[in-house]
């Protein structure tokens, strides 16, 4: 999964994700107007308004980039309708050809970390019968518990060909709480780091690509470039670009000189790119276009500012 | 709600809390035979097999314990035929007066916690109307992206009079690989647990006690002490008696001399109690009468190993 998540990168020129986290507050009235005609202001009105605000925003980027991130959370609060939403979403996402990157930060001991595992990456055993319950092609996994709530996710990742990215250094302001917290006068993300290189050791693509990822916001450039040297052949999954204020700029350090080796995420950004001043001339109703725009610019500013500099900078 | 456990506790004399993790192979033959007769061996019949377990376990101790605590994952790796069963056995459970504790170990940045917290403890807002989506009591949260990832559970557990169980030091065998690391000179947990009665401060019950609570693991009882002196009035809740090796004689110092401030979890010696040589006698048909005898013996363990202990060895 990680090899075709490379090559979808080289064939879009994208190093991209868009991330489908649908907050209420996003969705244009029509659709929920539409929702809750038919199903009332209802958690399944919710759903409904969820799945149709996603299909037409999958159906005007499907061709241009190479994987969603749905965040497991925007679905869950509205309960099982609302993760009848986030299975929809994934499965149309995979007919149209994208990769399906769960943004799920599961964690636990062993044996409940493989249920999780056999949840969102694999399969589950009824009887005699195997089911693939929610079909995502990578997830996000939380590292606080050690390797032995690590283990049995990498195990079914590699026996289903999937992969995970797992937090090292997360985006958000507080992050440096634990995170940046000094052991043995480095910083506690490189030794997680460190074990995420350790983890994905036997599970690597034709690319020299691991399927085992990391997570490293893109508001902190700086750790970026240090766990980029650290993690060398781990794909790094950078959220914070836009809304959260990394900058286009500050990325060019987390790309190899091959160009791969980080895909960064955009969800607000793209999904809600019609309540921006700039798009505002699509308006409501032709909001999915306003999301294809900000694709088209993303991928624009990320070749301008990343490729034409990560070639002079790196060395 | 954590006034409400206490008071459960105290009439119940069971600091005890009964993990709901539903494994198929913890689950009697004729329960599943039942459920794949009526729905197939599909999801539905797996997630219908889950759900008859737990009901016929709930029905059997809901009188002795105050409190249980279902594993997201058992019922995730079903996908939403689980999930429905994990929302049908929280909401039997409340019916029944039992405190649920959602074992979700959920966390993520600021607004994205805030939609974890809304579904499983606080309430969704479709057009006019609010929903309860999950209904839990108490959830766990994994707090590895520190401050910012946190508050916005607190500040819902707040709200909805509820409360959260932190993960500081867990039961697993490799918690130690990040969580005991030294940070000036300190291991990581007692960090964590000194946030934890920060993040807390303001959402104390009448008893003294904070919502906001901690997870340490039953299997580390020297840290367990440690932690029990920097977080008096913190609620623990105790992972690891029994199948993971912690017993009842090491859990004394999780408690103050009051008798209060731990809450013990077993789930497979009481879900499972039927496939031990010491429960046999009741058979498979019996399982829930196992259950129920497994409960009693363990009420009485902890009465006997730690109460009578508790009051000698605390100063």
């Amino acid at each position: 999964m990680i090899d075709l998540l490379i090559e979808k990168i080289k064939q879009t020129s994208a190093p991209i994700v868009v991330g489908l986290d649908p907050m209420m507050k996003f969705i244009p009235g029509h659709i929920k107007k539409n929702a809750f005609a038919e199903f009332g202001e209802t958690l399944t009105g919710a759903g409904e308004a969820i799945w149709q605000y996603n299909k037409a925003i999958i159906d005007h980027i499907y061709d241009l980039v190479p994987a969603v991130k749905p965040q497991a959370a925007m679905y869950e609060q509205f309960g099982l309708e609302g993760l009848k939403a986030f299975s929809k979403t994934a499965a149309y996402c995979k007919e149209k050809g994208l990769i399906v990157i769960g943004d799920v930060k599961r964690g636990d001991i062993g044996s409940t970390s493989e249920a999780y595992a056999i949840g969102h990456l694999g399969k589950v055993k009824v009887g005699n019968n195997y089911f693939y319950p929610f079909q995502e092609d990578f997830i996000t996994v939380n590292p606080y518990l050690g390797s032995d709530g690590i283990k049995p996710f990498v195990a079914i990742a590699k026996e289903e060909n999937k992969g995970l990215f797992i937090l090292v250094k997360t985006s958000n302001p507080s992050s440096g709480e634990f995170q940046d917290k000094l052991v043995e006068e480095r910083p506690l993300y490189e030794l997680v780091a460190e074990k995420v290189v350790e983890w994905g050791i036997d599970h690597v693509g034709q690319y020299g690509y691991g399927y085992i990822g990391a997570v490293v916001g893109a508001t902190y450039p700086e750790q970026g470039k240090r766990l980029r040297e650290i993690m060398p052949k781990v794909f790094i999954l950078v959220p914070g670009y836009g809304a959260q204020g990394g900058k286009a700029s500050d990325l060019a350090h987390f790309f190899n000189p091959d160009g791969l080796g980080a895909i960064i995420n955009s969800s607000r950004g793209i999904i809600a790119a019609y309540q921006e001043e700039k798009y505002a001339e699509f308006g409501e109703e032709r909001f999915a276009e306003a999301s294809r725009a900000a694709v088209i610019e993303m991928i624009e500013d990320i070749k301008t500012k990343i490729f034409s500099k990560s070639v002079k900078d790196t060395d």
